[in-house]
């Protein structure tokens, strides 16, 4: 199992991480398996979605917190329950295929780490398997 | 493949299941590998997320009731179309990886077995894999 | 690896893909182990929902248009956003347990390709492994 180190920036933050999980991909030496991605926190999530144009991103952090607003009358103390509820959605795993040592995504897609309660300095594993 | 059987006490339940989880681990005798939790149900689901105080699960239920209203103009005649909508949104899988015998959790994460057009007896399939 | 072609026929549809995700199976020859799905677009997504009535499908169609709607003020010039949102919610991938050479899902589970900003030709990747 791999750790990648992620630092985020802001309440909302999707970083693009696809470099460094296709780094732990040929690190592992796998040529054809999978690629689970495992993010260890309860207010940060990984998604999979467009890397080319960065609006893309700040769109989904934006119209995330306009349907769960950070304020809306949450019993939790921490007062973080929007972060906790958007992980729900967006998911903790995810799988990629891996075939030659690469992963194998479409041509538009990036693996994003999905910081919601940020800045932090934020872990995610990586196993990958034949 | 183990089976998990979990019974819910009202229309939104997220019933912490990582105790039952992790004796599914122990007693398939898989050292390191991965656990993949599958709910054969289409108005429940799987998520992880803080396990540490109660509030975070009901704000989780209370707030999806509030953007995926019970009641919606929905087409489906049954009347339990949000509990479809969330258990799309929440999904039916959940990959966590296991080493040394035991689940790889964060600090403060927890396995929910989530209801959402319950109380209903209910089962979640578990496969442990080297 | 198995890739499924997909034909989308509106902006919003949602495709059972169920028996060519049996079929993919089958020709595998897998009798015990997992599916995994990914879909390698950044507008559309896999789930896993109600098969039986055609109602559910619609009500999940217009339910996320409703709460993630179309036009709200997005920044990406290509003004998809809302599918973007809509796909790292529902997600990329799945992952359904085989067992016998079957799928092993639920009575009422159909595995539906979901698009958000169709009609496109579109592909699954299907990967099964004991």
């Amino acid at each position: 199992m791999h750790e990648l180190r992620v630092k985020t920036r802001s309440r909302n933050d999707l970083v693009d991480i696809t470099a460094e999980v296709q780094k732990a991909v040929s690190d592992s030496g796998v040529d054809d398996g999978v690629c689970l991605l495992f993010v260890p926190h309860t207010t940060a999530a990984v998604t999979i979605n467009e890397g080319a144009d960065p609006a893309v991103r700040q769109d989904i952090e934006a119209e995330l917190d306009k349907v769960f607003p950070w304020r809306d009358g949450y019993a939790h103390a921490e007062g973080n329950s929007a972060a906790h509820i958007k992980t729900s959605l967006v998911g903790s795993s995810e799988t990629v295929i891996v075939g030659g040592g690469r992963l194998i995504l479409g041509t538009w897609q990036s693996i994003y780490f999905c910081e919601f309660d940020g800045p932090r300095d934020r872990k995610v594993y990586v196993r990958v398997t034949a």
